[in-house]
C-alpha cells in the first residue's frame, strides 16, 4: 500500500496497539483494580472492542458525542469526564433515558444544584462524580476542602453521589522513574482522602477513580482506589517516550506522507503531511512535528520535522552534508511521522488505515471528531 | 442561543464574513485580475458559493478532497494547490474524467514526466502549474532557475503547460504596510519573471497566480498577474489582526465555549473550550489559544487564554484582583473565543453555527475535513 495509499493517512499497527492494551490491563488487573480506558485518544469502536475484550470496564469519554457513539454501538457504562454545564443537560438526560448509564462529572455546589434539579424535574437520578484536584494541574476540588460535604449535600433528589475522580495531567511533566512513582502516590493518596472526608460526612462514595497514562504505569500500588483511567497508551506517542513510559517501538500510529518537492540548497525535503495531518502539537518541543522515519517506520537520523504549513511539511536534512537528498528522499518517496501528541494527530484524521500483521489487505478503521 | 447551544461550538458571523467576501472580491476588480479563492479556509459549500456569487472564478484547494467535494457539488474550475505526487494521480484521473477541470501543481522534471506519462497512458492532458518559489519560505522553483524549461518540456503528451503560480507565505511574518507592499511586489515581480522566462523558452504560460491574504490586500498594482488567490480573509483571524490586514472587528468566526469551574486562588476560568476547539495554533503567540471575549463577542480585558488540555481551557485572570472571579464568570457562563488562525480552530469543527443576522433561528452550514 506504500505509494498507492493516498497521503497524508493515519497509519495503526495492530499488533503494538494489542501489546500496549494488554500491557495496560495486565498491570491494573495485578494492582486489583478496575480499568475504564479513556476512549477520546482512538474515538474509533474497533480500538475499544480491543480495550474491553482485554478486561476493561467501561469507558471514559471527553465529549457527549463521544458518549452517543459508543452508546449507539451497544457500551452503556460511560463516564463523561469533562465538568458538566447547563447547555448539555438536556443531551445527557436523553442519554440516560435510552438507558445510557452515563456518569457525570462537576466541582461545584452551583452545578451540583442544578444537575439535581434538572434530574427532579425531569423524573431521572443522575450518578454524579466529583471532581478532585489533586497536582494543581486543572480542574477539581482541593482533597481537603470541606466544600466537597456542601456539593455531596447538593446532590439530592434528582442526583446521587458515585464517587470521586482526579487526573494527574501533571505527570506528563516528570521525566524520571522516581518523579512518576512520586505523582502517582499522590494521585491516589490524596484523590482517596477525598473520598474518605466525604465518607467521614456520611456520604457513600463507593468510586474513587484515578489515572493518567503515566501514573498508571508507575503506581507503586493503589489502596483505597477502585478504578484507573487512561487513553494516550493504547497508541503511545512521542511525549509519552519522553516522560519514560513507552519506547517508540511502541507506538502505534504515524502519519503516512509522501515527498512532493526539495530546496536542496537549504536542506529541505517538503512533503504532503503539514500540520492539518499531525496537528500543531509539538509536545515537548524536542522532535518538531514529529519524529522521521522511512516508510516501514524505521528513525532517520539526520531528518528533522521542523517546520509545517498546513498540508506542508518541511523537513530539514541535519545529516551529512555530501548527501544529495533529491537522490536520499526523491520526489514520491514515502515517509512515516511518529507523533508528539496521539490524541492531537488521531483527532486530524477521519480513519485509521490498519498494517496487516500477515500482508494482504488493509483494514480501514473509522473514527469521528467533533462534539 | 448562548447558553442552549451545547459548547464548544464554533460560531460564524455571516454579516463580517459577507463583508470580507465583498472586499477582497472588490479589491480584485480593483486591480484588474480574477480571484480563485483558497478553500481550504472554511471548506463550506455555503461559505464558497458566497465568494462565487460576488464574482470569484473557480477556486484553489489544498486537497483532492477538497477537489470531490465541492465538484460534486457543481464547481468545477478547481486549482489543487499542493505538489502532485503518484498516488494522487489516479484520484486526479477520475476527477478529470467525470468532467472536472482540476489544474495541478508541480515544482521538479521528475514529477512533470510521470504526470504527462500517466495522462498519454490513461487518454487525458492534465492542465499543470509550476510553483515559484518567490520568498524562500516552502515548496517551488526559483523564478530564474532554468529547470523551470526542463519542467515544461517534459509536460508532453499527457500533459500541459497552463501556467506558473506562487504563495508568499513570507508576507505572514511582515507587520509594515510599507513590508506588506514590498512583499506583495516581490511576489508578483518573481512570478511574472518566471513566466517571461517560460514565455521567452518558447512556452505558453497564460495563467500566472499569485496570492496570500496579506499581499492581495497590500500589492499596489499587479502588472503580468492574471489571478489571486487568498484563503483565510473570508473570516480573517488573530495573525491576520497582529500582520495588520484586518481588526478584530472582522473576524467572523470564534469558538463558544461555557465556563465549568474555577481555580479561584490561582485565578483561572476553567472552560469546555480546550487545544480540541481551538486547535494547537498559538499564532503569533501574544494572544495564548485566542482572544477571550464574552458571549456578545466583546474582548474580556485581564482573561487570557495561556494553557488548554484536549476539552480544557484554562484561563488566566490577570485584572483586578479584588474580582471574585466566580462571581464575574460563574460556571454555565458564556465566553467567546476569537481564533489565531481561522484554517486550524475551523478545522477542528463539523460545522459553522450562523449568527443569525436578524435574530430567530440559527442556520447551519456544514463543513468537511480530512483527505
Amino acid at each position: 500500500m506504500l505509494g498507492i495509499l493516498e497521503t497524508p493517512a493515519l497509519l495503526l499497527d495492530e499488533a503494538r496497539m494489542q501489546r500496549n492494551v494488554e500491557r495496560m490491563q495486565a498491570r491494573m488487573d495485578q494492582l486489583g483494580v478496575a480499568f475504564r480506558p479513556h476512549v477520546k485518544t482512538s474515538k474509533c469502536l474497533n480500538v475499544v472492542q480491543r480495550q474491553l475484550a482485554a478486561g476493561a470496564r467501561g469507558i471514559t469519554v471527553s465529549t457527549l458525542k463521544e458518549a452517543e457513539e459508543f452508546f449507539r454501538a451497544g457500551i452503556d457504562d460511560i463516564l463523561y469526564a469533562v465538568g458538566i454545564v447547563p447547555n448539555k443537560l438536556d443531551h445527557a438526560l436523553r442519554l440516560l433515558r435510552e438507558g445510557c448509564r452515563l456518569t457525570l462529572l462537576l466541582e461545584s455546589v452551583a452545578m451540583a444544584g442544578q444537575v439535581a434539579r434538572h434530574g427532579a424535574e425531569h423524573g431521572v437520578c443522575y450518578d454524579v462524580m466529583i471532581e478532585i484536584d489533586t497536582d494543581g494541574h486543572r480542574s477539581g476540588v482541593k482533597p481537603d476542602d470541606p466544600v466537597l460535604l456542601r456539593i455531596a449535600a447538593a446532590l439530592q433528589g434528582g442526583a446521587r453521589l458515585k464517587g470521586v475522580m482526579t487526573h494527574a495531567g501533571a505527570s506528563y511533566d516528570c521525566t524520571t522513574p522516581a518523579a512518576l512513582a512520586a505523582m502517582a502516590e499522590q494521585e491516589r493518596s490524596r484523590c482517596v482522602a477525598a473520598a474518605t472526608l466525604l465518607r467521614n460526612g456520611g456520604h457513600a462514595c463507593p468510586v474513587v477513580s484515578v489515572g493518567s497514562t503515566p501514573t498508571a504505569l508507575s503506581a507503586q500500588h493503589l489502596e483505597g482506589v477502585t478504578e484507573v483511567r487512561a487513553g494516550v497508551y493504547v497508541f503511545f506517542d512521542m511525549v509519552m517516550a519522553d516522560v519514560g513510559v513507552c519506547t517508540t517501538d511502541d507506538i502505534a500510529i504515524s502519519v503516512l506522507c509522501t515527498v512532493i518537492g526539495h530546496q536542496a540548497e537549504q536542506g529541505w525535503v517538503i512533503t504532503d503531511g503539514g500540520w492539518m495531518a499531525m496537528s500543531r502539537d509539538l509536545g515537548h518541543d524536542s522532535h518538531g512535528y514529529g519524529e522521521v522515519c522511512d516508510g516501514e517506520g524505521r528513525a532517520i537520523a539526520g531528518l528533522s520535522f521542523g517546520k509545517a504549513n498546513q498540508e506542508h511539511g518541511v523537513l530539514q536534512w541535519m545529516g551529512d552534508a555530501s548527501v544529495d537528498i533529491t537522490e536520499r528522499f526523491p520526489v514520491g518517496s514515502s515517509l512515516r511521522i511518529l507523533p508528539n501528541h496521539a490524541c492531537a494527530t488521531a483527532a486530524q484524521h477521519g480513519r485509521y488505515h490498519v498494517i496487516p500483521q500477515n500482508g494482504g489487505e488493509w483494514p480501514v478503521w473509522p473514527r469521528f471528531n467533533g462534539w
